[in-house]
């Protein structure tokens, strides 16, 4: 196990641009990291959400001159606009709404910053998607970096875990959608299923943004609950596996946890109780919680399910990208491991030492 | 295309016992049968829809002499009791709930009838399982029959379809299951996941007693509605196919029919709302419908999705079972035809002959 390293450089700057619900927890994350320093959060926004930042203690910046009378009125105390914030930060991680971050990037291109963007953009945006476990070091020193999306997140973990099973010929997943957060309550469905139609989901293909070399086909469907999506895998291997072996690999795999419906974790909501429990913050899950009784092994088929915790489980992918593209360390297991203890979900039954 | 035969016998003679979900619709389709009357219904309990078997003028039996009171209490006029009724019956059908079937069924031997069980009892109990589309021929003159469940049901007519297009080498389904029939109040869940664990679900090796030779897995997950079951199938065939050829065999096959998101039909809530604007008896939907731009074909793979109207899919099999017990019809494509012709949603593209 790789000790984390400490740091003789000074911490790296890093501006978070968008307070919403990636954002705020991203920003968590960074503020926790020994080797970073948030600059601070910028928003559009003025409201409780935002007056969090400032409980806090995190500098507050408006997005633009013409949304500082909001946080006045507000009565949110800001240290200045997006703008003055650039100059004084290394990088910029961009969580904020799709479109916005379009026109954000331009910005953050003219003022030479590094910077990194959320699932919800198109690889086209970086031409570089990343998920640390699955190809950290081709990330190091990228200037642009997308952070895969939440499923593509959780589908990229779990793929690279068991390429270390075996050769994959062939996997297929179905994603049963959580149809809103908890908070979109404008958003459906509230007693429907709604599939993706049009062929395949585009999840197949974006896992292919991060490993290329990967058979995976995939289905979607939207669902009424607001907790986690979950995943039905189903991977063929080139060879006949065995499935303790299964089972270790997963198990040892960073960022990758087991749950048991027998011991009473039947459903997402256990899940996300047991993380309260655990006093996590906002109940955050950052790991894939696999069912390990829903493990399944066929002679060279392996079907499996878990969740994922659409909220939180890219956060410490954030955190690594700032590590790669500022080239804060070469290392992806010393890399991880220092997110995972920064953040506090460090497993001493994780072997970084795989990645 | 064959004619449905006008019947020279008298109609046989169908008792139903267990006038809930299926029972109360199961009687129905019998009493619309023109080979058929319905010597009337039998439930243990009396309330409002015990009342509208009354309404419909279908004789009601209490299931034993100590309901009669509860009956005369509620006002509803009876014809006696289940005992009664059995000297006058050719078959029973049985669609109480799970544990009374069991006990019923000592009855129906004793008396020396022929009765047909549903889904949720066991293969065991009758040693034949029967999905009409996929095995008509091997229930003739079977005194036990026991019709599949809902979703095993929608899976072997599927199946029974995709297997005229090609061999099928695999097959794999994830069942999206509602979390309750909608006036199971008292269900849930209504914000959560809850996958089925330890090991595979049922419905693989379900669908195996009346497909034998085919190779299939399964996994289920109940989510939170109420409205219909949705099926993710992906089918791997011996040889690669067209796509034209599979949307043409499934849209020619009895019992299946197309929707499309892209004429608005975008949820099972729209597929619902599409047959009570087809003022179908209760808003059924006894087709599986499949939507026609969820198909993806690459190569040998098909990937599909399609909505299973969970209480009245089995209906026409229940029927259909009559008259391959009783040896009404012994050609499938007749007593499909007739079946569905006396239900009304007979539907001149389906080509009862591949039967």
């Amino acid at each position: 196990m790789p000790e984390a390293t400490s740091n003789i450089n000074p911490p790296a700057r890093v501006l978070l641009v968008g307070y919403g619900v990636v954002g705020k927890r991203v920003a968590d994350a960074i503020h926790q990291q020994p080797d970073m320093q948030l600059v601070g959060v910028v928003d559009a926004s003025a409201g409780s959400l935002q007056r969090t930042a400032v409980d806090r203690q995190y500098p507050v910046f408006a997005s633009s001159p013409d949304r500082l009378a909001a946080f006045k009125e507000a009565g949110i105390q800001t240290s200045g606009i997006m703008a003055e914030a650039l100059p004084h930060s290394d990088i910029v991680i961009d969580a904020a709404p799709k479109g916005v971050t379009a026109q954000n990037v331009e910005q953050y291109a003219q003022a030479g910053k590094s910077f990194i963007v959320n699932g919800g953009e198109k690889h086209s945006l970086t031409n570089f998607s990343f998920s640390s476990l699955a190809n950290y070091r081709a990330g190091i020193g990228k200037s642009k970096i997308r952070v895969v999306s939440c499923n593509t997140t959780a589908l990229c973990r779990m793929l690279t875990a068991l390429r270390r099973v075996d050769a994959i010929a062939d996997s297929f997943v179905v994603i049963v959608r959580r149809g809103a957060d908890p908070v979109r309550t404008s958003d459906g469905p509230i007693n429907a299923l709604v599939p993706v139609l049009g062929g395949a989901s585009h999840h197949a293909s974006d896992v292919q943004t991060v490993i290329p070399d990967l058979r995976i086909s995939s289905m979607a469907v939207k669902v009424s609950t607001t907790l986690t999506h979950l995943h039905m895998l189903r991977v063929t291997f080139q060879g006949a596996v065995d499935e303790d072996h299964v089972k270790d690999t997963l198990r040892t795999n960073p960022r990758i946890t087991m749950v048991r419906g027998s011991d009473g974790i039947i459903s997402n909501a256990h899940v996300l109780e047991l993380y309260r429990d655990r006093l996590r913050p906002r109940g955050d899950v950052w790991e894939v919680a696999v069912w390990e009784d829903s493990i399944h092994v066929m002679d060279k088929t392996v079907e499996l399910c878990y969740c994922v915790h659409m909220e939180s489980i890219i956060v410490p992918e954030n955190v690594d990208a700032v590590r790669a593209s500022l080239r804060l360390q070469s290392e992806p297991e010393i890399a991880v491991v220092m997110t995972d203890r920064a953040m506090g979900f460090h497993d001493p039954g994780w072997r970084y030492d795989v990645l």
